[in-house]
């Protein structure tokens, strides 16, 4: 574990720099004394297109590269034409930093309301696949805007993607005390993809006898998520399925302003990005209103990431301790940031 | 409106006999005295495939043709592996009689178990794409079963089959009183097939001025299907988004014991197939205990497709009144399918 942190931070837009900049006091909070803290903030984001038409040029892409890990706020605005940053500022990054482990934690936190009725117990974790599926961008439109016109998405898969995702989960599902885990895919109608999925499950699962294992269909598992949360441990899943699954398991868990991921790349050859799962929320943007503790969790992970478990471990019993004390009444989100970070302190 | 109905039964497998007979006793209970039902039994499923390898032959696509419409219980079991039933047999029927409009209403009923908290009033229907997607099955595995194995699915959308679906659901939302109709997809990754959907949603909009329309992306959707399911109306939605929705709306709306779908071509050049939503329940299958009443409905949507529209509607106050009046005492699938028949003849 190093004793410092180079952090690239791209706050992005909307609510992003509010809740990014709590994320940030609560990592200066809990570091240790000798530990040092270094943060570059990269300019990307909507203001940054509108400006100059870049979304994420090559010089600075190359300079991410030196950061031990990105810290992401939120990206995308009304204003900008839908697809230009998330395909080339977001999911850019994703690709070419091969954050092949897309991790979605999902927990239902003492005191926090949840949509469902009863009080299921919620613990579990998608891991996401980060780098394949229908997201490669692999597609096209012929004779675009005419009544002939016929556009294509491509979800690719390789065994060499699916393998290394499966693995990780299988690996997180054995550390765990359940040690339950769940594929998730579509094998009945997406035969190809569904069984290179299935049967790389099925082959890693032999070396893993303590994983009791299962096979769900995504239609169905939506049900499961909503009935009976409480039969999930891990999650594996591709892309899109694991898009769609971790805003549902966010919702029941009380909402995306707690849900936080690490697009993660387990090699180290690349930089890291923590992110919460929510968007920019424009709405709400500037009103001092977002929930910070989504980036805050991030940072939990980010911390884990580069070897700080003890001070991961504070920060997600701070978020807890917090939950469980609070009373209902609004807070802002600079007044949940101080509270986090007087905790880890404390 | 003919005064006969010449339909073909596909019972299937699992609990399909149980829910499907069900369903034509309340179907013979609710018709006209001069209205003539005359019924063909396709043995087609699981032990059809066991004994001849056959999922559905030329012969019998051919003489389903000559019928006003299909009524289908559940296909699939575990003995046959994943996708060949609902490839060579479920798909081919939709594909094959291009049924373009899988139409899928979602209503809270009174007196339902919701997992969701509160008592939210919902009443939607998904106008689900039944032709195209990453359904086409236009997809392959290259070096299959090897570590360098690539495997690809095709997500193919056209201008001619997203604007007649379209269509169909602005003139549904046009007939509703709250006129509201909702798009669902995921436009800023899915960019080329997004693109087209929602470049053919506003073109179409011009012409429906006193629709009020909305877009959201598949998972931002799942989000509102749990915390606030009460703002849909019509949501029109592609293939696969549609298959992952209609299963959660069916989850928050009381289970898929109670959900109905119709396999629709509006033009009549192929007859319509209507079905439950839920699958063949090997595990509870001969033992009287699944719920008919999914099918049930499904006859419901059937007759409105034929013309009966006085007795659709008959056939769903029976279920609104049945479902008001029930104790939660368990009953049997034929004690409800008696209950309800005597409620539509009375
Ligand atoms: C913004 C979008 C591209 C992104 C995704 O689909 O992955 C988001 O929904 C997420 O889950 O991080
Ligand atoms: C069985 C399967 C092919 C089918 C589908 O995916 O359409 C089912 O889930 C449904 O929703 O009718």
């Amino acid at each position: 574990m190093s004793r410092s942190i180079n952090l690239a931070v791209i706050s992005g837009d909307g609510i992003g720099p509010e809740v990014v900049s709590q994320g940030l006091k609560v990592l200066r909070a809990v570091l240790p004394q000798d530990a040092k803290l270094e943060t570059k903030e990269y300019d990307l984001g909507a203001q940054r297109w509108h400006r100059t038409g870049e979304t994420l040029p090559d010089a600075e892409l190359e300079a991410l590269k030196s950061h031990d890990a990105i810290l992401l706020g939120a990206i995308g605005d009304p204003s900008v034409p839908s697809g230009v940053l998330e395909r080339g500022l977001l999911l850019k990054l994703r690709f070419a930093f091969d954050h092949f482990i897309n991790l979605r934690p999902s927990r239902l936190f003492p005191n926090t309301r949840t949509p469902l009725a009863g009080n299921p117990e919620i613990d579990f974790v998608v891991v996401r696949e980060g780098t394949e599926g229908p997201y490669t961008g692999n597609g096209g439109s012929l004779r675009t805007g005419t009544p002939a016109e016929v556009a294509t998405e491509v979800s690719v898969n390789t065994a060499y993607g699916v393998e290394r995702v499966v693995r990780d989960a299988f690996a997180r599902a054995q550390a765990r005390p359940r040690k339950k885990l769940t594929l998730v895919h579509k094998n009945n109608v997406l035969v190809y993809a569904g069984h290179l999925w299935k049967n790389t499950f099925d082959k890693v699962a032999a070396e893993y006898p303590e994983v009791s294992t299962d096979y769900l269909h995504v239609d169905a598992a939506t049900i499961f998520l909503v009935t009976q949360p409480e039969r999930f441990d891990v999650i594996v899943t591709d892309n899109l399925f694991g898009d769609i699954l971790t805003d549902l398991a966010a919702a029941v868990t009380g909402g995306i302003g707690l849900a936080a991921s690490g697009n993660i790349n387990p090699s180290g050859a690349f930089p890291s990005m923590f992110e919460p799962v929510h968007g920019s929320a424009p709405d709400i943007a500037g009103q001092g209103k977002a929930d910070p503790t989504a980036t805050i969790l991030s940072v939990a992970l980010l911390l884990r990431h580069l070897g700080y478990e003890t001070e991961a471990a504070r920060v997600e019993e701070a978020v807890t301790t917090d939950l469980t004390a609070r009373d209902g009444s609004p807070r802002t989100t600079e007044e949940i940031g101080d509270a986090l970070a007087a905790r880890v302190a404390g």
